[in-house]
């Protein structure tokens, strides 16, 4: 089966340039990055987080661009069936795939560009998570500050579900926008919640920001009420993005990816340099889940203190507190950001240390080597405890990082007994409750915790 | 609490005159109808399909209409909480609310000016529904035939809700819009998931029309996704409004004013002048609700005929094939349509006799003499059932003849005794499943048929 | 020559009722008025005040209403070449083709039921005049104050005309709105002016609002930077509309029409009950336009006397100056109206006498019985000046009254004779300048001064 | 005087670097650059075309990048007073300040970061000036052909400028699009008069486009009507601009600016791997103007042969036929375009020679150096004529040639005894035209013809 799709969405025409490096042969680097991110944007409707068993259901799919006379048009050979309705792709989708178009050739043009600029440099990584978020039309200067950021697990029970909906309900009757990592539970039930409140509150312009990476996308198929989908080069600058494009956070149950977020935040918003900063953070769900935050609070009580306790509030149960603490937050970020000067679209005064922002690879040696001890500078703590967690996640969903635990068995965590022991406590109910792995399949953990 | 609404939707300025004649004193008909009818409006949060207990509940609720310099305003005296977040009004009940004013003053100018003209005549009471959906903006001549119509009750299990948003959603896929009497249940289900699939394909204009009618309104308050509501004076222009403007009908399972839509239907499209038109019909429900159809399909292959149940096709449990048909239907209503000169938007060609136009208002004695026996003539059989089925409607949930009914006992419904027990069966089951009221009140039937 | 127009503009669908009556035949009034109003719109690109000569012309051309599946459809038979470019109707002319169609049936509708109102009420007549325009999309609640109308002759030399258009270029660079009885010269100048400061300004959304009426549409047919025209059934009603719609008027120089326009607004204005209401009002010309409004501001002064004279402000030869005393204005019209509650968009509040709104329809025995005498009442005065000009007017373009001046000679104006002295020396300046008609004919008077 | 202006236009927000790079001071050359160009925008009100007596004028003007919660800010010190009305900026030239930013800023960007890229390399070339044009949101997909380049001199005379505007208006009525080089005379005159039909043809998104350069700018400031302006680097990547970017060519009179686009044109168009592409191009002025194109029509006869004759037509005093050859024209390229998959809205199929492309900068020695020789090899002979004609426009307008010219004395052109004969009338009936420079100052001639 091959159909041809025109554009939709924002991407620009391509030059013969752009367009001639998509063409370099099946066998470019480039090639298969945008095939694979294409397969998944085309995947969206079905229910699996294995990437590996998606590609191969679809060995035979193929993508072309071609150039026309409106420009581009794309060639998908043998796509999933769940694309279209009655023979015709779902506009969502449609534009998922321009959206993939348009970020592969921008972050393959900037790179290379870009090879000769020292990209250690954090002004620098700053620039280019803006320039992406930039070419993405992301950044829209009229709109006062209203972004939320709705991390929390892929992988949530139905209680659950039901719960982060109503709150995007709640937010959405608030004209609060929505940006999420744009998979499944916890990223896709605040989005449809919020659509029916934009509904009622006659929203036209309501934003449904979602924000992946390459190596997460096939994992995570984006929702297609996302209408403005970016893909960041690396979680650790999709995590950029997450913050500097977000006036509010919430945080919903979920696994190793959560607590990644909600350590990377944690980190961040303990810098001195940030301590005046207004950054709304809830965690909250249903009341059945009020375990799941003591314990979670209890995890940064002891490794972060007090301190970082006081940057977030934890709500049980109650969607429209959540939601009036977000809107009332907005008001002080906006009043903040004005008397500064800086932008409401992309908070340039963030402070970001370098360990939050390279790229941070996970090995079995670089995994034994993290420094995981109780130590006075909590931000560097919270660093290490990210690292830890993103190379769990990383285990558990990326190609790459599957491939090396099936060769050398999983990542060995060594640290302070004490620190293990509650790693290893946390962990273990994230397995129990099913958060790791979509339900179905068998979790057989990527880790190990040395205690 | 004293609240002052701007304007929002389709109502263009008022005159004086218009205004004065709503502000003719409290006592008046006119204005206790805009007061019931705006109350039932803000009162769209609440789960009650009782309008005694609403305007109980509400007693001290007052309404003014302003003249201000960008036209009027609306001020509401102690309105229900729940039209409001955080003290601003909802943005789809204020638009309700204005709608409310432009529907109840031009039908007020309509029908005064009308007095002298002959409302029995067919043609005239066919242009006074146009004239109302026009003036409420309803007739948008752009569109091609896309208004799918969904009839059911608004006391639906679970299970069936979910089916009616399945199948509202996979209509939203194929860019249908959706038209009902607006009320909750099978009437906001379609809407809910429809919303749902128009997000998914981006689709920008999409139309959730309400027919509603003073008398009812209060009790099945217009949900808030609808973004287009229109009040008809009765419920035969609001019937008239239905199939004029919509294009294929979709009846989920329901019960008395279900019955009485259907054969309403069945009665015009018997009609020989109307058997080469096309009207795409589906009686459908999830898989538990087979037995439903069976029984009224029976009912009307034993009163009406084979003819009759040749006008729908009944499906179970298949939202993709009931979206599909009625996606082809809606091509066979263009192409008919254009062939013989009739505006998609309004279908003028439609024969629609006088004894399905003029008010039928149920008192003990017109349902007493209701001529309800086997007959050649299957149309005037179903004029009857009709309306029979209507006074059941009026007593179950219209203010007025809820007082007749307490004042003098149940309707006495008399006929063909065959046709009795099929009616008692028919009407029996519906009781049991629970679907004449909202569960949690006892429901006392308002009838009796004399077997 | 057939060609079939798909309607533009703010017309919506027709219902059968009306399209009928549209067919009643070619010899019902009804009709004929339309059609001369199509022809007339048709012809906006011919240089003619001759109404005559351009339905001579175009005998064979017809007009017809058809009912189609998008609405309806307009059929021209042997329509003006001028109102096509290469075949194809130019928009403009398109829309006002629609333009027509609706207020013809909009006014034919309201004035047959309308006829059991007592249309000499003067409330009525104002609530017709909204209705109109309301009708005609023209009230639009949004928008500040900002309607310029623009008086002035339709035959102007080339330095006024430029003058005009340079006044329009002027009000458009402040984004303010204009309002002309569009037709050619004065009424044409300014609105082509105001197009490009507009486009400098990148105002989207400026309105090019033209007021016309039936008897007088062929003499000055509309041009085509009109985005919203509207056709008054009689002179009074079209005058009531531009002074209740308008925020601010200029007037260039112009023969009787113009004169007409004045004393109308000045009658109105010497009201008492006006007298705190705003209105700025100026008098401007070229620099070799002085001597005109010195003779109209002495002609005022001897007349009117001095509280007349401080309405207006004459301002000879500054653009910039005219355009910023509007801008000014409109800061205090919308205070003004916000403090009383009056509408932005229609002003209530102008009290305007009987004298002023019943339709004087001129004969040779009411213009013999005008009572032109100097008196303490000085609205009344000018009421009656208003109407000797617009009998002139009327003999000299308007068809009726044409005819009447070839069966009995021209009128006779009779009254005090200094008052006689006065006009007749108005007058016959208008005639050497060439003010009543366009140059090119001879014009012969329709009247006689006797003194 | 300061003033701070909000953005407005297709500037996305800028990233911190960015504006850094602005603030570097403010003798950077590229402050420099900016501040020039900025403050031609400024003046477009003045009637000048000499860029030193502005920046004389105007020597206390500067200009700021701000930093600020909705993006930037201009902030302007000692502007002209011309660009202000009642105080506020007018919107078309607000706009254009920040198309000066965004073609400023996008150009330093590209031109450091390919520095390491050959651009002596006829696609990189190419695709440099596609980039520019789609940073600048000037490449819209969706647009049929219909972009008209009108060429022409910025110096011409009343009847020659009301002619350009009448050719504008018929492009106008037919939908047709303007680009020009957005200075005065020929590049203003067409698009005042497209703005005219446009408005009767209800056209709302008409297109004017200015392409403009850094070192012309000052001398030809953009007119407000243009609402895309795009300042590409040098003369060269603005004429492949127009020719790929445009779809039809009307040539107006002009002087040396218009010769040398004449002949670059003729030059590619000779081209045999051109030579199936339609492009249409007219020649044309009013009646007195006809003199002049036999004059041109006679050099390229005796220059460049008949096939470089047949490229173009002659029309001399028929708007509407100049019009309709355009119109008609569009169709063929559509045709062509979608038969080959070439963009509708870029031409990359046309075949550019490196000698049309590279910069060439004018000194004594190149000029002097220009083999201007009757030969075979017409298109090369067109461009080496084509860059005799740049010296003389930049020696006439652009700041650093005239200084060159201040210290050397007038350029030295030679070549065929025959050839100068011919070039020197051509240029000496273009000088006793006033075509040089705006009537008011004496023309030197910056040329010297060596027979």
């Amino acid at each position: 089966m091959i159909v041809r799709i025109s554009p939709r969405g924002s991407l620009d025409q391509l030059s013969q340039l752009e367009v001639d490096r998509l063409k370099q042969g099946a066998k470019s680097d480039l090639y298969q990055l945008y095939r694979s991110c294409s397969l998944a944007v085309l995947a969206s409707g079905l229910k699996s987080d294995n990437a590996e068993d998606l590609f191969t259901q679809y060995d035979t799919f193929n993508i072309n661009v071609l150039q026309r006379e409106r420009g581009v048009k794309i060639e998908l050979i043998n796509p999933p069936e769940q694309a279209f309705v009655d023979g015709q792709i779902i506009a969502g989708i449609q534009e998922h795939l321009f959206a993939v178009l348009r970020d592969i050739i921008y972050i393959s043009n900037k790179y290379e560009n870009l090879k000769h600029i020292n990209l250690t440099n954090a002004s620098h990584i700053t620039n280019v998570v803006f320039d992406i978020l930039r070419n993405a039309r992301a950044i829209s200067p009229m709109k006062d500050p209203n972004v939320i950021v709705c991390w929390g697990g892929h992988s949530i029970n139905e209680i659950e579900y039901q719960y982060t909906r109503e709150v995007g309900y709640q937010l959405g009757l608030r004209d609060l926008d929505i940006c999420t990592g744009c998979g499944p539970g916890a990223m896709e039930g605040p989005m449809k919640g919020a659509a029916i409140g934009h509904a009622k509150q006659r929203v036209k312009n309501a934003r449904y920001i979602g924000l992946t990476e390459p190596s997460i996308i096939a994992a995570e198929p984006p929702n297609q009420i996302v209408n403005e989908l970016v893909i960041l080069p690396d979680i650790e600058k999709r995590l950029e993005a997450f913050v500097r494009l977000g006036h509010g956070i919430i945080i919903f149950p979920g696994g190793a990816g959560t607590a990644e977020e909600l350590l990377y935040l944690l980190g961040i918003l303990l810098n001195q340099a940030n301590s005046e900063i207004p950054f709304p953070l809830v965690l909250t769900g249903p009341a059945q889940s009020a375990d799941y935050f003591d314990e979670i609070d209890a995890f940064v009580g002891a490794t972060l203190g007090e301190e970082a306790q006081s940057k977030y509030q934890i709500i049980v149960d109650d969607p429209i507190k959540v939601a009036q603490i977000m809107k009332q937050g907005m008001e002080q970020v906006k009043t903040y950001r004005k008397s500064c000067g800086d932008a409401y679209q992309y908070q340039w005064s963030l402070k970001i240390e370098p360990e939050f922002q390279l790229p941070f690879e996970p090995t079995h040696e670089v995994m034994a080597d993290l420094s995981l001890y109780f130590q006075q500078n909590k931000a560097e703590l919270a660093a290490n405890l990210r690292k830890a967690f993103s190379g769990i996640v990383a285990g558990n969903v990326k190609g790459e990082t599957i491939k090396l635990i099936k060769q050398a068995g999983p990542f060995q965590i060594k640290g302070d007994p004490h620190l293990m022991e509650m790693m290893d406590k946390l962990l273990s109910a994230f397995v129990k409750q099913q958060r790791m792995k979509l339900p179905g399949s068998d979790y057989v953990p990527c880790y190990q915790i040395i205690k």
